[in-house]
């Protein structure tokens, strides 16, 4: 069984290349982009703009090929992939949690973005805190993550291979 | 452009059906099932058991055809559907950050579980303060939802059109 899902819009965004780009939206503070949804699907977006942030799904198009296990950004040892959010993954969707400025008929104006321009766009969800906030205790190997805070090459398209 | 994602898992659930099954994860206190992972992606659950929740990106495969406005669960006016969570999307991508309880080879013990049994699994992602929660103060009109907790028909495949 294979699913096809369609771009719904784009991502026009400061970021033109894995290295450099903040790993996720909290890293990514004053940095300003666009995401363009295309003409036929802009009446959903009405009644969005009451919103703060909004969840941004998108497709991690310059990602090398899935692996099933990683070395994310933030570590110094593999991990198997779904414990991390590193972008090579076996359905590379990507979910960023970005800040709503403003929407202008099929352009959303954000903020805290992370995705790289030119991403082709899924989905937009509203964030709503009884949908998406839990306390928790338990986050495994990111209690003891690296520093960094923005990405490598390590998981681009066309790259050497992952560095150890 | 089109693009291809396949099913990496299927979700076991004790909900059959749309109707009475709960809105979100929050409101599934009580309810445990299976997330079955396919043998090929196993190696990729590595690591996870230390979080105390985790994302399921999932398909709705008995949604309704996409409408770009809904009349969604918890209100009684029409909103555009990015600006709601409801099943029948232009990419229908489910979100849930569900309780993890415990991984035994490819199968993950899970509570809090508002997914229908039988639902193709697309990612799996930890859950991550870091990445997943955010103070906000405007949540648009879901600061006058109704109390519904639970689904009706209204974006089941096969049954009449949305109420109104």
């Amino acid at each position: 069984m294979n699913i096809e899902v369609k771009p719904i819009g784009i991502v026009h965004s400061p970021h033109h290349q894995a290295e450099g780009t903040p790993l996720q939206p909290r890293w990514a503070e004053g940095v300003e982009g666009t995401v363009e949804v295309f003409a036929e699907f802009a009446p959903g977006l009405r009644d969005l703009d009451g919103f703060d942030r909004i969840w941004l799904l998108y497709w991690f198009d310059r990602a090398r090929a899935a692996q099933l296990e990683v070395s994310p950004f933030r570590d110094c040892q593999t991990r198997g992939v779904f414990a991390t959010r590193a972008p090579s993954r076996p359905n590379p969707i990507g979910l960023s949690c970005v800040h709503l400025i403003a929407i202008e008929g099929p352009m959303i104006h954000v903020a805290e973005l992370d995705v790289l321009d030119g991403t082709p766009l899924l989905d937009i969800k509203p964030y709503v805190p009884d949908c998406d906030v839990f306390p928790i205790e338990r986050i495994g190997w990111y209690a003891n993550a690296l520093g960094s805070r923005t990405a490598d090459d390590r998981f681009a398209r066309g790259t050497p291979n992952p560095r150890p």
